[in-house]
């Protein structure tokens, strides 16, 4: 069976968080046509629950340090009511959902991160229970077997590795490592759902958006200073998403999914 | 293709709980041949979450009061942190298994509780979020495609009506909806893992074990008192699950499946 192109979405915590948000989001997702999947983040709620049994989430560049009580508290924010919560609104809105983490299927597999010397300040840091996807560590195989029975696979990002241990995963970097694996068979966009509808040449005037971006445009904004701090490294990762034989990266809002406007990277 | 008999096993929180014992039952579990699918509790460690957080767990007749807060909770010690532990511990075992909600994929449909009145007492109860399975509300045709897919259900007792609410389920029911239903297609047995081998006739000592019980000897047990208490309304549970097409129910010990120490209540 020739597979339609597969669209991987990924959502942050900020719409998984926002109750309004969610719904709208889920009631878009739900309306894309074709094979596709979503992967969750839910970051601001574990910190919240951290902080209710008094806990004060560690984060080093922008990366939560992970010890034994906070893996158990983020693996039942993100795989239980995150993922669950937003299972059920997709299926009340007649898409059929199943929620999953790397662990189940094996489908993620993953390595605990070793101890990294920051760039920055040259310090060690250990992260704890934080996992690395592994080279060809997704089964696009057992995606595609639930996109052919007609199911939208809903992913949080915790992974296990071989022992059996639990692992934090980023998932931005879920969601790239899903895509790439899903294009190595079938063509694949990778669509980042945020509060903007794209990158914006300038950061507070909405109709400044840029529609297209291809590499040798983003060097241009790099040395213009137009795409800097946090949308750097998302961009550095679509690209590398793209090199990896990922169609299009999208970026676009995630309260209006089925809207035009939105930002297209893409090869040329 | 012919499906091989399929085993349904549950395990309660008091396995779940216990890292010792719930590694001897997952290294057990994951050495049983052929198809099987796994329902466990969960319920001390929602307590203790519930506690830390500055909330009262309330149970009345066994069954857990759930408001928001509560449902909140108890999704994500189950679906999340309970659910993901077992799945990462059954891969490590080399079973490939799958964590589920009956959410994931609407494998479960149930609906709300309305309020209930109580025999003992006859005031009305309102457990909140808690639901029901409705008649004929698990797939088990999706169960059915994980199995032939060589994955491994464990599902933990989390469903959700069509409205997109999830709901707290018992989770014996849960095992009992699962086994009736794939039992309407293939031989289908129903196994409980305790802290004891099965049932004893004197519970004090392990050797005066059960063998067999069948719907006569049950009303003699019965009518003798030795099964009473919290193991009448089980057992009742189980011969209903007999009744409904389920093959045998057995009882057995959770830390030692492989043993051929059980008690098996079957039709005749």
């Amino acid at each position: 069976m020739e597979m339609d192109k597969i669209q991987v979405f990924k959502i942050g915590g900020n719409v998984v968080d926002d109750r309004e948000k969610l719904e709208k989001f889920a009631a878009g997702f739900a309306a894309v046509p074709g094979p596709k999947v979503l992967i969750h983040g839910g970051g601001a709620i574990a910190s919240q629950m951290q902080k209710k049994l008094g806990m004060e989430p560690v984060m080093i560049e922008g990366r939560r340090v992970t010890d034994a009580d906070t893996l158990r508290i983020v693996t039942m924010v993100y795989a239980g009511w995150c993922n669950k919560s937003i299972v059920a609104l997709l299926q009340k809105n007649g898409c059929n959902a199943i929620g999953l983490s790397g662990a189940d299927g094996a489908v993620i597999k993953a390595v605990k991160r070793p101890p990294v010397k920051l760039g920055t300040s040259g310090r060690t840091v250990d992260y704890g229970h934080v996992g690395d996807i592994t080279p060809d560590g997704v089964d696009s195989g057992l995606i595609d077997g639930f996109l052919k029975a007609g199911l939208t696979p809903v992913f949080c990002a915790i992974t296990c590795d071989t022992e059996g241990n639990l692992l934090n995963t980023n998932a931005d970097t879920v969601a790239s490592a899903i895509a790439v694996s899903l294009a190595s068979t079938a063509c694949t966009d990778l669509i980042y759902c945020f509060e903007k509808d794209g990158v914006l040449a300038d950061r507070n005037d909405d109709s400044s958006l840029i529609e297209r971006i291809t590499p040798a445009y983003f060097e241009e904004l790099k040395a213009r200073g137009i795409v800097a701090d946090g949308m750097l490294p998302k961009l550095e990762n679509a690209f590398k998403a793209i090199n990896s034989g990922v169609e299009r990266v999208v970026i676009k809002n995630s309260s209006n999914i089925g809207n035009s406007r939105q930002t297209v990277l893409c090869a040329e």
